[in-house]
């Protein structure tokens, strides 16, 4: 399994992966699902994956020779959207050369990957490509977006990021929201990969690898869950005194009437 | 979709169900999903269903007709494991009688159910049912379960909940863990079916519907996503100067080299 999320915002980019995949519990690799495409400082670029390893490698081995759409490639493309279109082109010649022997062996062609970066005066951009190739933009209503094992890492992303929130704190909601998941599913595992990318700085100074003996994941995987235990605790006891003033919970309009009780009326 | 979540707990047992059934976005309906089962103060359980309701209100009618496995019914039963089985007894009949029936209209046999409460002397006692009848208990590691659209909700619960929580505690916590819940799926839905059971009580006097004109629930879902926030600006930024001493997020070990970087070298 795999959880990758990518941030879009304002002030620039935020993307973090997991390195673990699986065939099987028994069967557990270490591969990376981030790849950041840089030249000069006109361009830079990060494919996260998710999926089918053996898909996902092809694509990123065609990507690395410099495919090429219609003239185009990751080196010369004019937009973000332009080289989403090349990762897309990519998707679909790995499939037509696979997909048919895969489905022959009753395996699905399963892969997707989040692409984003910056090609020179364009703002920062993000997009979620499917296995068919197509691929949907972030927008300022809905600026992340997750691959791979999502769901116990959404609520927190759903609290606290919007399009202005600042790079900081996107990556601390970011580390959290992995942290949720490498806690609930142990198909997702250490190392991470972390890419914060400012807007025009077409670096990748904030590049990082993260593992069990980094100080500041294992600070906030500590303090998050005493946090979130005081905060519970800080919440008002739900008062159940049967006095409807004072009552926090109270019975709702009874649309629906009481719960089902059934008595043993023999 | 469904979610619903049981905590066992030293003081008593917390049941928390939504109400809302889909058979597609275009077909979404609202039934309860709890039902509690009460007789004198000798005994009360109460149960909570996901999956196919053809099959769960199959299930709850038989049990509410006094469906008799070896003469035991859940009015007779000696204990909570004894009632479970009768639970899974209901399962299995319907089964039978509906199984192939659905399996000709492609449709699969699903359903799975959580099932606690308390007989006479024995302590509080949690299960989970499965669609083939048989069932697991909860135990002092593993004190609660989740059917339906568990995921979003089970870091919260990871975080604040262990056998010694105290009830109003894991009361909050777990309409916690459904506004999560709420928040990411539209396939779960308000009213809310809540019920806190103290041990030695055999009441079900803190049985109460919760919808969206409920104050306290109101207030946790403000109070949670503002709080949520305020943590998560509350932990220190990464620090990204080039100082080793200050470098919170440092480069792990290169145990797998540097992120994947492309550069193009034509």
């Amino acid at each position: 399994m795999t959880y990758c999320v990518a941030i879009c915002l304002k002030e620039g980019l935020v993307f973090l992966s997991d390195t673990r995949t699986n065939a099987g519990v028994d069967d557990i690799g270490t591969f990376r699902k981030m790849t950041i495409y840089q030249e000069g400082h006109d361009r830079i670029f990060t494919l996260l994956s998710a999926g089918n390893l053996a898909i996902t490698q092809s694509v990123k081995e065609m990507l690395s020779h410099d495919m090429l759409f219609e003239g185009v490639n990751l080196w010369n493309a004019k937009s973000t959207y332009d080289a989403a279109v090349v990762v897309g082109m990519a998707i679909r010649k790995v499939k037509e050369r696979d997909e048919k022997a895969l489905a022959n062996a009753g395996i699905e062609f399963n892969c997707s990957f989040i692409f984003g970066g910056q090609v020179a005066d364009e703002k920062p951009r993000l997009f979620n490509i499917y296995s068919a190739g197509n691929f949907v933009e972030s927008t300022l209503e809905t600026c992340y977006f997750q691959i791979g094992e999502a769901k116990y890492g959404k609520p927190i992303l759903d609290r606290v990021i919007n399009y202005n929130t600042s790079l900081d704190l996107a990556t601390k909601a970011a580390l959290i929201s992995m942290d949720s998941t490498l806690k609930s599913n142990i198909s997702v595992g250490l190392p991470l990969d972390l890419f914060v990318y400012a807007i025009n700085s077409f670096t990748k100074d904030k590049a990082i690898t993260i593992d069990e003996a980094n100080p500041y994941f294992a600070m906030i995987r500590n303090l998050w869950g005493q946090k979130l235990t005081e905060i519970v605790m800080s919440i008002q006891e739900p008062n159940w005194a049967n006095n409807p003033e004072l009552l926090p919970i109270v019975t709702a309009p009874q649309r629906l009437g009481p719960i089902p009780l059934v008595k043993n009326e023999a």
